[in-house]
């Protein structure tokens, strides 16, 4: 990876209206090999989370109305987790999904993930969260939940690198 | 149950704002029983739901971060179900819990149910829902959800005169 293109590799991250986070971030990957990252389990352990967090597919019925339940293994032997439900899975396009958080539990958002194919063999991944409360988006924005998203991004450069090596 | 009983026993619902539906009902018994009837599994099968359909609690973790679900067996054989996560649990005063339908997975409510002590041995139940969209609240009001929550109430008044007759 050049410098130029480690400058571009950081997500942008926009508050539209009150109660929304709009990230938007370009992967040096083809749409479906994107898609297919994010839905594929077997793939999952190896990018999802920021470094220092080994997580673990408890659940992933990637269809609508399937359940998926990700345990994060920390480090210092803590866990934490995520969960949700699939609302809209239409590949390679478009996902819908619910995200909750074990450390606040009741407090469900809405992400609506979008994969363009910007026609050079890139991707854009453009993400939108809904929350039910502007207090819910401003403590989401607040917990650290860009940095880690940004080192969760680039573990998934790393493996879309490796695995157009694999192609 | 006098004329004049059965004509206070219809819910005010309300639409405060874009996202919202307030609920007021009062029933003639003490707040304590009011919050028992509503976080004990062993009474939910007698009053959840409307006529016709027979709930069964499948899980149902009255404390916050626990879990609930509830599937109704129609008449008809079918059967439909509700489930949420409880995010406080303050007896006698207050539930706050989601609220999700399998008809619409991924399409998340918040509700907080009030218990308000009347003085005179009634009780004000307040509840008011919060969805993520104002499609989400109105598609819940179209759905004949007031019809169905009244005939809810009804059989709950029904058991909480069965209890008051009990003790």
């Amino acid at each position: 990876m050049t410098a130029a293109q480690q400058s571009t590799r950081t997500a942008t991250v926009t508050k539209p209206g009150d109660r929304e986070i709009h990230i938007e971030r370009i992967f040096d990957a083809p749409r479906e090999r994107v898609f297919a990252v994010f839905t594929d389990p077997e793939l999952i352990p190896q990018w999802y989370g920021p470094r220092g967090t080994a997580p673990e597919v408890v659940e992933m019925d990637v269809a609508t109305g399937g359940d998926w339940k990700f345990v994060m293994h920390n480090d210092d032997g803590s866990t934490t987790s995520f969960r949700g439900t699939y609302r809209e899975v239409t590949p390679p396009e478009r996902i819908v999904q619910t995200f909750e958080w074990d450390g606040m539990p009741g407090h469900v958002a809405v992400e609506t993930a979008v994969f363009e194919d910007l026609g050079d063999g890139r991707t854009k991944v453009v993400t939108t969260t809904l929350f039910h409360t502007t207090e819910e988006r401003d403590g989401m924005l607040g917990s650290g939940m860009e940095g880690g998203m940004n080192e969760t991004y680039q573990r998934l450069d790393e493996l879309l690198e490796r695995l157009a090596g694999e192609a």
